[in-house]
This record gives structure tokens, sequence and C-alpha cells, in this order.
């Protein structure tokens, strides 16, 4: 029986870990559950899992937790409850859900420990993935990433000597602007940028599917997870997002990994591992692989992606050759301009200028927690400054 | 250093270990050559790579070979030969490459030893395949496949757990009739049977796989080597032999592998696992794969082989769901079937219908390398009476 304890699990791989666990329930326990500001649903799913320690985002919703939950539960709200679901429950996993930095002391202290880590929080492994990775390495800690793409990664090396690696290749959806022009895409809607072909998302990640700078973060992901440098990581677009990653070996064989589109693939296997689970977590996988599907005919097709149209492609690959705190800028500027794209104030094409602006305005200092708190704080400044550059722009215009 | 054996190193399989070795002098030392036939070529083998043990086909070479190589040479003929190379030679891998049965004895006596076996003598598998698994089981010894498909589905599997297996898919080039239609096989020329698309191979493995029995004969090594029932191994067609093979996992997750379609990789692979070669034996991989390629589009497709065009599939998996020495039947009566065809004296699409008549004439018995022996010779002359059966009823039509 493996103890899990979630951190971010109101969000969505929070509430698809849940889906995980109740349908294994065997094989999993809930020990912990942390989420943010939506405490209805945190009450819900303790009553539910039943976990021994809670945390909350705001100290008011404490003692109302602890009215509804039997006594013995351990309430505890911000960034030291987090901390206390991740290093004190106990916890063989700790699923590091959340988005930002909000979780990034509360995992580092389950690594520290020892603890396996399910890493779905993109930010922790853009901004401070050296750092990571060397924690987990010393303690002892196993990283088992979430993300499709990298759980792809993972499962074609299981086995495999790292140091084998010849390159590794990320597919990507391409987005609802695979199919546009260069002026198409630079002034594209909201609402196009919405509209995602195969995945269901959040906005922010929907935007970033868009841009590809999702893949871009990728990137600079795998090169974190997996210690191979950003010239030997490739990006092709799959627009089924059947295929999610694969492994070129030094020797000249190729592994890759298919699955459905269901985030409960990756994170049951984060969870499992290195068993695998039993029984399937989504449709029959030789049907959504078209096998025992009516079409006898399965179609993998996979193309490379332009610099022209995505340049946020490029200015994440620019961020991880430059390194140290740089990929911290590019992702909290991206979110800033992402904000801004979303709120009508800059156009689509505006997003990768804004992120540049803030990337140029960055020095590559050593990595360390608090340089990238201010690389951050630095890089968001910069690009609201790009942001009103282009509004004071186009209102002159 | 990694000694190795071969046994059969003047065929195709054998040549291309020897050239295998060549480029990692720093890796892999032969200890141990054996061949057939072709003495003059085994000789000037074994003054290239210096083994310590030759063993050649027939006694009269012995006495040759003995005075053309080093005076500590051990030279001896015939099955004594083969197990001195397979058994005696210190070899800690011995490839496994000749055709038939007469290398059986040698390989069992290595696999007895605990000698990791690279093998790529069908009729072993397919033939004695369980006590071949059990023996190495018994004494710990490795089986590394060599063919491209049993290597992709070993490579999927390697770090993974055994039992999650749901299913195994080995991909086919679908041979020179795929797009033919069931009339223009059926009375399909040698010549056109010899015109495969992708792989250079043998007159009798290019018939087989023209016919699809070549695939029928690796769902049966599939299932002995992996332990997985013919229910739950597929066959799809796939014309450019990029992808060998998938491993679909209980959980719903897959596993693919890929590689240029040059059987030195999946050689190199057998001798150099767990390790994996640190430079490619082929063309650069990611060129193959299409990757760097200067089209910039990849395609994979795959599709189902359908049973009225290519009876030889069925009943293979007849073959296999009845066991025993069933399928030593259907390889040897295929062997006669096929030899027919190429001389002239059957269609191609009598060959199944030889293969059947001498798989209904065959009990299924529990199987010993004695029984396969019976099963082989009186399935050759069900088979020959068959072929004779349809040359009388043709010269009377």
């Amino acid at each position: 029986m493996k103890k899990i304890a979630i951190l971010g699990s109101t969000g969505s791989i929070g509430t698809q870990t849940l889906d995980v666990v109740a349908r294994f329930p065997d094989r999993f326990r809930v020990v912990g559950l942390g989420a943010g500001k939506r405490a209805a649903e945190l009450l819900e799913q303790a009553r539910r899992f039943e976990p021994s320690f809670v945390a909350c985002a705001e100290a008011a919703d404490v003692s109302s937790l602890r009215n509804a939950l039997p006594r013995g539960v351990k309430i505890e709200s911000g960034a030291a409850g987090l901390r206390m679901v991740a290093a004190e429950s106990g916890a063989d996993v700790v699923v590091a859900a959340t988005d930002g930095a909000v979780a990034f002391d509360a995992v580092f202290a389950a690594v520290e420990r020892g603890t396996r880590i399910a890493v779905a929080n993109k930010e922790l492994i853009v901004a401070a993935g050296e750092l990571f990775v060397a924690a987990a390495k010393a303690s002892g800690a196993e990283i088992i990433p979430v993300d499709s793409e990298h759980s792809a990664l993972f499962q074609c090396l299981v086995g495999e000597p790292r140091e084998r690696i010849a390159s590794l290749i990320l597919t990507a959806s391409g987005g609802p602007f695979w199919e546009r022009s260069a002026e198409e895409i630079r002034s594209a809607s909201v609402a196009d940028a919405l509209r995602h072909p195969t995945w269901q998302m959040g906005t922010k990640n929907t935007v970033d599917s868009a841009s590809l700078m999702n893949k871009g973060l990728e990137v600079i992901e795998a090169s974190r997870l997996f210690g191979v440098p950003a010239g030997r990581i490739d990006v092709l677009v799959h627009r089924t997002s059947l295929a999610h990653g694969f492994v070129v070996f030094s020797d000249g064989n190729v592994k890759a990994q298919l699955a459905p589109p269901d985030m409960r693939l990756p994170i049951g296997y984060a969870l499992a591992y290195p068993d695998r689970l039993p029984g399937p977590l989504s449709v029959d996988p030789l049907v959504a692989f078209g096998e025992k599907a009516e079409a006898t005919r399965l179609r993998l097709e996979f193309e490379r992606p332009d610099a022209d149209r995505f340049p946020c492609l490029s200015l994440a690959y620019r961020a991880l050759e430059r390194g140290g705190t740089v990929p911290a800028a590019l992702s909290a500027a991206n979110e800033v301009a992402v904000e801004a794209f979303v709120g009508g104030r800059i156009r689509f094409g505006d997003i990768a200028e804004v992120v540049a602006a803030a990337m140029d305005g960055t020095p590559a200092e050593a990595l360390t927690l608090t340089a990238v708190r201010a690389a951050d704080a630095r890089a968001r400044a910069l690009a609201r400054d790009a942001v009103e550059a282009r509004l004071v722009a186009s209102s002159k215009a």
C-alpha cells in the first residue's frame, strides 16, 4: 500500500490523481492533501479520502476545516501547511501538482527526505530543475515526471544506460495555430488560442500550447530531468497526440512511448513505478491506438515546427542555452505576457516579444532558490514594462 | 572485453556479427567460429578474428583448416565441433545463427552452462522454444533475440514487469504481395516472391516474407520468448520497416522500438546488452528516422493483414494454439513447401495448403527434443506427399 500526498489536490492533475487512487484502493492511500483557495472542494476530498494531513492556502479556512473533519487530522495553512503535507505526512510519493513557486519549499523538504516526487509542477523543473535534480541525487529520491511527454521519455529510459542517450524527441500537438500563417497567428484572438485540438487544459496551458511555449518549457524540463543539452533535444509536431516522446540511443535504436491523451496514464505510472497498474485507466489502449478499432489503418505523422511562426520555441532554447536563472525569467515573463494577451491588452504575436524583452534584461546568474525568486520578480517587472510599451505604442498608432 | 562465439559465422547474421565485432575491437573478441560447408570463408574469418575454437561441417575440411591456422587452435567438425565452439570456448555470448536444427544440441549445451545466447535461429525458438526458455531459466542464461521484431519487443521490455504485458504487436513489411489480389498471390511467380521491398535476405526468408509465414513464425517465437499467448499477439503491416514492435502494457501505455532496417542494430544490442554500443552501426538513426533528413515529414503507417490473402499467418496462429510439437511440424512442412515452390513444382498458393495438410496430420505431442525431431521428419514426409499430390493433380488437369 503506497501512501500518497498531493500538493495541489483541487487542480486538474490533483483531481485526476485522486481518480487514479480511487480506482486502485488496494494499492494507494491518501495521507495528505494540500490545496489553494478552493477550501470547499478540499473539504469534500478530505472527507472522501480521509488523509491525516490537510493544508489550505488561507489561515481563515483552517478552523472551518477543523470543525468539519475528524479530530486527529492535522490542518495547517500556507507554506507551512504544504510543507507538512509533503514532508511530515509519511508519504511514499508526493505529487507536486501546484502551479508556480508556492510549493517549492515543500517539495524540496520532501526530496531532502528521499521521498519520491511525481512532478507536474512545470515551474519547479524549468526554474530550479538543476537544484531539484541535484537534491534528489543527494538523498536518493526518485523524480518521476507526470507530464505526458516526460513520462514518455522516462518510460523509454527505464532499464537503459542514461549515458547512451543520443537525443530526445518531444512531440507537440501543434496547437490551434499549426495550419495558420505567421500573420494570422500574430493577430489571433483569445478565443482562437483557446481551441486546443486534443488536450483539455487550463487557459494558461492552452495559450502556451498555441504559442508552442509549452513545448519550449518542456524542452527545458527534459534537459533538466534527463541531463541532455539543448542541442540534443528535438521537437516534432504530431497532431493526434498518440506518440508522446522518442529516445534515440547511441547505437542507433529508437524507443517511443504511445498512449491515449489522458493524464491519468502518466499519473498512474508515476504512482505505480517501477510496477505498472494492472488495469487501464483510460479506454482500452488498443482501441485508442487504432488497433482493435473499426479502422484497419493507423497513421502516425510527425513534422518539424518552424521557428518563424513559433518564436516562443526558439526563445526557450535560447534560455536553456544561457542557463542559470534565465529559464526562470522566461517562464515568469511568459506568465505576464499570456495574462496580458488573455486580458486583451496585447496581441498574440506580442507574447514572444514581451518574453524576449524580459529575457534580454536578465543576466544569467548562478542558480540558487533566492536567485530564482529575484530573477522571477525582475522578469515580471520587465515583462509588465514591455506590455505597457506595447499599449502606449498601439494607442499612439 | 566480451568473448563471442558464433554458430553459423559464414551466414548473413554471422558475417554481420563479425562486422559489429570488427567495429568495436575494444569491446568484443571472437573466441569461437562455427560454420557449415563454406570452409574457405571460415578459414578467412578465422585468420582475421583469431578464435581459439573453430568448427566446420565436414570432417574432410579439418586437416586443411589445421594446416592453415596456428597451432593451438582447436578444430573439430560436425555436431561435436559446434558444441565445442558453443560450450567449451569460454564465450560470454553465443550467437546462434545457424538455420534449422543442426546447432540445437550445441546451443542447449551453452544454455545449460548459463551462457548468454544471442538467438537468430528461428527453428530453435519455433520448434523447441519452451524447452529452450525453461533451460535458460534453470541455468540463469540470458536469451537475447537478434531478430529485429523480437529485439524491438525485448528492448521495450527492459526494466519493465513482464507480468504487465497486455499484448505484443509485431510489425511486418507486408512483403512483395501486399498490394496484390488473392488470385494474383495464389499464382505468383518465384521472381515476384523474391522482390522484397525493404530487407535483404536469403531465398527461404524472402518467400516466407511474401507469404507472411515469416511473421507467423515470429508470432510463435514472441509467444515463447515473452510468455504471451497467441490471443495477445498481433501483427500490423508497416511497409517502411522503421517501427519493429510494440508492447501494450496493462496500464494502457504502449512502447515501441524503431530503427533503420539493418540487422547489425539488433545484433549489436544483443552483444552489448545491458549496455548499448556508444556509436551507431548504421546510418545516423535520425536520418533514417526522417528527423534530420531533407523531408520535414515522417509518416508511420500500420495496417491489419487479412487472413484471406495470407493464410500462412493463420496457420501459424493455429499451430501456436495447438502447441506441443505442432509448431515444429509447421516450420518443417513450410520448408518443404517453399523448396517445392522455388523449384517450380507448386504454385505460391499451394504453400499454405501443403503446410495445412502436414499440420492436420500432426498430433500435438508433449515437447521433447526427440519428439520435435520426430514431428519434423513426419511433417516433411507429409508435406512431400502433399506436394506430390498437387503435381499429380496439376498433370491430370
